[in-house]
């Protein structure tokens, strides 16, 4: 997606070879105006598996899920990373690995909020090693629901989460996949 | 906003005299329909101040606040509560107390996202106590914008935030607010 990609080269910050900040536009601050692009782009790509729920975990991909849900024209649920004393009933849980903040916690849905009949489209906004997006997907499959696809804003594609994914033969949406990048070099996309 | 009200009324669901779960519609599974249309009555009672960056806080305002902005056509900024590896630069800080979660924690803005131009709205889905907006009230101060007004979901009027922030002589503007709820009875709302 190219305005998606002209923004990272702008306003994206690397650091190293591993942390790309989109502080500016996608995880911090949103850009609604691209935010709204992108939730157009999974449309077009998700259009003909009649979505009927949008699943992502909080917090960076809410945004982008009610978002791009407005074109779905369904509801989202998103995970709970933690335990508020709100949450009661039977839960879904799964353990998740934050890349970014370097811990291990449980995440919770609700099981009266997925069903068998749904067709879930998983929405989050980064992809690297995958972790957040295997938990929702065994969440999904505890649910019984099917699980129609997957969209990430960025993938890292040097990190082993797209392949895990799409070898498990999901389809898979990324609209960026960042091959390498590096301070001086910046991003290098995959075709 | 009646058809948030009734909403509340067939699928909230009161514990006690105190808790309000509402998990199937707005901090949990979010309905879209819903919020656009909150998002809208967010607009037109707001639209005059020339709003240019709304400010919410991880994590259920950020659905509200990412579908409340494109009425607005501005950006949104969402405070964080933990400290990410990615969160270099400098931070207006603040602590907030939650009550729904019963444990204090720092909440982070980047100083870059806030300018002393800016004329913010801050959204968020509950008002109780007022801590978490309290909380957002402090950074917009520190970060010399403008605050132009709050707009909350649901307030609980028997607690204390509301009346706090009104006396702030700030403009809230609260779209169901409870004056007292029961198990039995139900939410009885203020007109």
């Amino acid at each position: 997606m190219i305005e998606l990609k002209e923004m990272i080269d702008s306003k994206g910050k690397i650091i190293g070879n591993n942390i790309l900040k989109v502080d500016e536009f996608l995880n911090h601050q949103m850009d609604i105006e691209l935010i709204n692009k992108i939730g157009d782009k999974f449309h077009e790509f998700f259009k003909e598996k009649n979505i009927t729920k949008i699943l992502t975990i909080e917090a960076s991909g809410i945004g982008i899920a009610a978002i791009a849900a407005q074109y779905f024209k369904c509801n989202v649920v998103f995970a709970k990373k933690t335990k508020s004393l709100n949450l009661i009933g039977d839960m879904y849980r799964t353990r998740v690995k934050s890349f970014t903040k370097n811990e291990e916690f449980e995440v919770l849905v609700a099981q009266k909020l997925l069903n068998p009949e749904d067709r879930i489209l998983i929405i989050d906004d980064f992809l690297a090693e995958g972790s957040a997006c295997l938990g929702l997907i065994d969440i999904v499959k505890q649910s019984k629901a099917q699980l129609s696809g997957i969209g990430i804003v960025i993938e890292k594609g040097f990190q082993d989460g797209g392949k895990i994914i799409r070898e498990m033969g999901i389809d898979l949406c990324s609209l960026a996949i960042i091959e390498s990048m590096s301070e001086d070099g910046g991003a290098v996309y995959r075709d």
